[in-house]
């Protein structure tokens, strides 16, 4: 059957590199559905920013997990949510994984880095590593939780983050590897991608390897093509893109004091209404709603707001 | 007492014209404050559009609710809520109105529509009004709801945007005005701002008037102060730069397949932690967490990630 | 395939007479699966009193289905909620009812009143009737929103408790049947059955027909049964024994200040831990959990406190 | 000011011996109070239970904290939550105990394991004591994060239930002293009282004392006085009472199918009513819904159901 689990196994499983957009609420994830992307990173710091919150855990698993069914409902393609640790030891991975699978995403990374997590960005206390056995049991449990068993699990170490080096990596992912990850994100908060490219040789083709370019952006996508990853993850870069645009925009209406000059900067409201699909409610209501004659509505067009309430 | 609610107040009831900025979430929230604006419109269609869902009611009250919490935990300016119909009769609505304010907000915009309404930019069915005497019975119900009596109940009538005319519009705004609002918002769907000028000429100073010029953006903003408005809101300015910059970073990603030049495009991640107050965060452990001896910890910074992790 | 949907609909549609047991969180739930039923009522009334708010909307739509979710994680049988107007037009129905099913539920019950509704025992302002035409497009977008078509949609007409008599009664069936209900439920607030048992005779068998015998509690069962009638519902009677049993001890314990007499008129601490079902949780420690040679831990059995601790 | 928490603050100081009585939704909160209670206890197991989840965190902060706020509005009275381990580390802490003054809630109990935490009477895994002075931090997180000061932190340590002795037990209760706490429960899984009593000899007044006996439930509540306690916890009984009463109605109900019998035993339903304050609602509508001419309404009762719609 073809589900959205199937699809991101899919993806991760097959010899071309593939691209995962960061999302953080439903509009990005339409957004990245229509530009095309075969799938969406449901971005843990990206989340978090966009509510106002740090990366460390300070919204709830039900808030994310909320954002996450939002993100599912307004995007149809499948989505690999940033599960951080998984909220806590096995029994919490496998309820938030089980919830995952039944609000609509199609797998979940989770991170071998012990509850409250904090962002591995951020130098400081916080970067410590489970313990292997410890953490191979979520995983375990994470694969057995969701009903669908296309549901992918992907094993995120920390170790090269957290100083620990390559051949610690290379012994956490074939851990993980057994417990039965799915793919290995291999994560690196330096500016160049040596560590992540060593790591690939060394590792092999065991299980397919994920990179997440943040740090390291100035390598070719050769470079990985030609290593033979399965996945890059751009992993917060609409979420950026958003800062800049909206500190643009409050400073220029905070100055200006009047819309003018904004108002061909931004996306039309028709657009706002394109993007929430107001044509499917406006057929809907042919559909489901008694019709009284309304000669005056004609198409569904206000005249004096053209640009509005064009919804097709 | 000095509370969000008496500032609103304040910028309510002060002769100078004021401009609230729209917000969606904790990270807008922040940003508009940033800008220095005095306070934050929560607009319902850009937190239903961010969600992904409809400005229809699609949203639950209580999920509007507690993104409007991510909103006054982000930012400390004062938050005008935009609160649609007040989610049903007289009873949704005190109840609304008392969590809003438990969460945070300083005041209420509630419209003259019935449950579930719908955007009034958007044509056809379901533009229809409330019964006067059963709306202002909703205004009366919302000021009586919250503890603290500065907490601001703006009535704003769609009389315009139903094409009821002037007439209605100033009897509804009596009502409101008779049942304890305190201003009125005066809300019109068309591309030039005479009628909401001519209701404001009609209508005197018995109470402060909120304009929203959306859609007669052109019109300049010292024809408001000359005619005596208290507060324009840009009301989803910052909704709509998002959906700009996020369908160009994410079309030029899905192109380029490289971070690259996206790179120098969008925020640095910096800039996200410190929207997010990581410093705070660091402060924070060191006030609260076991200090080990930790030389290499330094000030905070990773070598390898200097934009990454100063967080001041 | 076998579902709760198509579990409950063979118990809508099967020749005997069913009976489905109200509960109103994830533990009555389980009790009713325990005590044998075949099915639950998610009884709006018991959801909203156990919050401690009142039976016309006063908890979001979002915070019942949340209560809905527990309850059908807690059980396996299928779950009929009660889902009021369906919270507001046909658009609220649809989102309402695509999620009952993504949670969990097997079935929901639409009543033909307007958002917000007052619950039906209750007299006075609330008990209008929706237009037919409009509660059957509200019935009609109920039916397509689910994904599995074995969903069930019962229509429950409140003509009856309006006075609005049989044959309105009547005419409201056979619309809601014509709009795709699987079941109508006729309600009434009398303290006999009566006008329920004519309205089955005059409908017939084109639709099951549910009763809820709250009122009239004193009608035999077997004349619902020689009447034809497809399912009754026990609607409210967890709750209200929840109710005098915490009178009960509440007044006991705070007459007495001391738990001894208390302690053996209710279920003792580890049928607590057996209903949360303690026993799988530890099942799983061994199969998740890294496992450490911990000799005193023997049986998992403290011994001081062997009435808490004996899980299985 | 007369606030909930300086209530609180008062029981936990005064000389007398108090009681606080278990709830776990807004119903049995209610009835706590009108059982004549001075406080309530939010217990985490009875929460957990009523569920249907597990006491070891199943339930995500925010789903607690939002049990907690309907319980707050229910109840006039001083709610003192059970907040585990406060749901990670300090900054977990200070967010969930920001958030639980928000919703109502006058003070938290913290207990001194780890996150996720499990129930102290279920042996086995888990129940590994936090380090000292990693707990300390959270104490004082806690006594930082509510706005008015009165707002109270119990300090729990679970020493005695971790077998680690008396002397542990003191030391840590002196380090949460020192780190601000209000008052220090010191919990205990065995069938008699005398470690409990033994550590209060030693402990003396430095801060106010809080016990649960739950296990040892026979010790006469004047041997609590006699050593100067300063509340007793009946910390699950209303819960444990709901499970009694539950399943004989479940039971009876299945096998006699019919509600005869039941009836008399249960609540009836004009109480159901009272609990949930209709008569409040009944006053509010003749305050804030226009008034139409309705003789036929009389006094708002319904003739033909004079036991259900009594509403003062």
């Amino acid at each position: 059957m073809d589900t959205r689990s199937s699809r991101l196994r899919h993806i991760v499983n097959s010899p071309e590199l593939s691209f995962l957009m960061e999302a953080h609420d439903g509009l990005s994830a339409r957004i990245v559905e229509e530009a095309g992307f075969e799938g969406i990173w449901a971005s843990g710091l990206a989340i978090a920013a966009s509510h106002g919150v740090r990366d460390c855990n300070e919204a709830s698993w039900t808030q994310t997990l909320e954002c996450v069914e939002f993100m599912a409902d307004a995007a149809g393609i499948p989505i690999l949510v940033d599960g951080d640790t998984g909220h806590g030891n096995f029994n919490n991975v496998r309820r938030f994984v089980a919830k995952l699978e039944q609000r609509g995403a199609a797998g979940v990374c989770l991170e071998d880095k012990l509850f409250p997590k904090i962002n591995s960005f951020v130098n400081g206390t916080g970067q410590e590593l489970a313990a292997v056995d410890e953490f191979a049991g979520r995983i375990k449990a994470a694969k057995d939780a969701p009903r669908d068993d296309q549901f992918v699990i992907v094993a995120r170490t920390e170790a090269l983050v957290a100083g620990r080096g390559l051949a610690e990596a290379l012994v956490r992912a074939e851990a993980y590897w057994r417990a039965g990850a799915d793919a290995i994100l291999i994560h690196s908060a330096r500016t160049d991608a040596s560590e992540v490219l060593e790591f690939k040789r060394l590792w092999g083709s065991t299980l397919p390897v994920v990179a997440v370019p943040t740090t390291y952006h100035c390598t070719p996508t050769d470079t990985f093509r030609a290593h033979g990853f399965s996945v890059l993850i751009w992993a917060n870069h609409l979420l950026r893109s958003c800062i800049t645009a909206m500190q643009a925009t409050a400073a220029q209406l905070f100055t200006e004091q009047c819309l003018t000059n904004v108002e061909s900067t931004v996306a039309p409201l028709r657009e706002v209404f394109r993007l929430q699909r107001m044509a499917e409610l406006k057929a809907a209501e042919l559909k489901y709603l008694p019709q009284p004659v309304r000669p005056s509505d004609g198409d569904g067009t206000r005249d004096a707001v053209p640009e509005a309430v064009s919804v097709q």
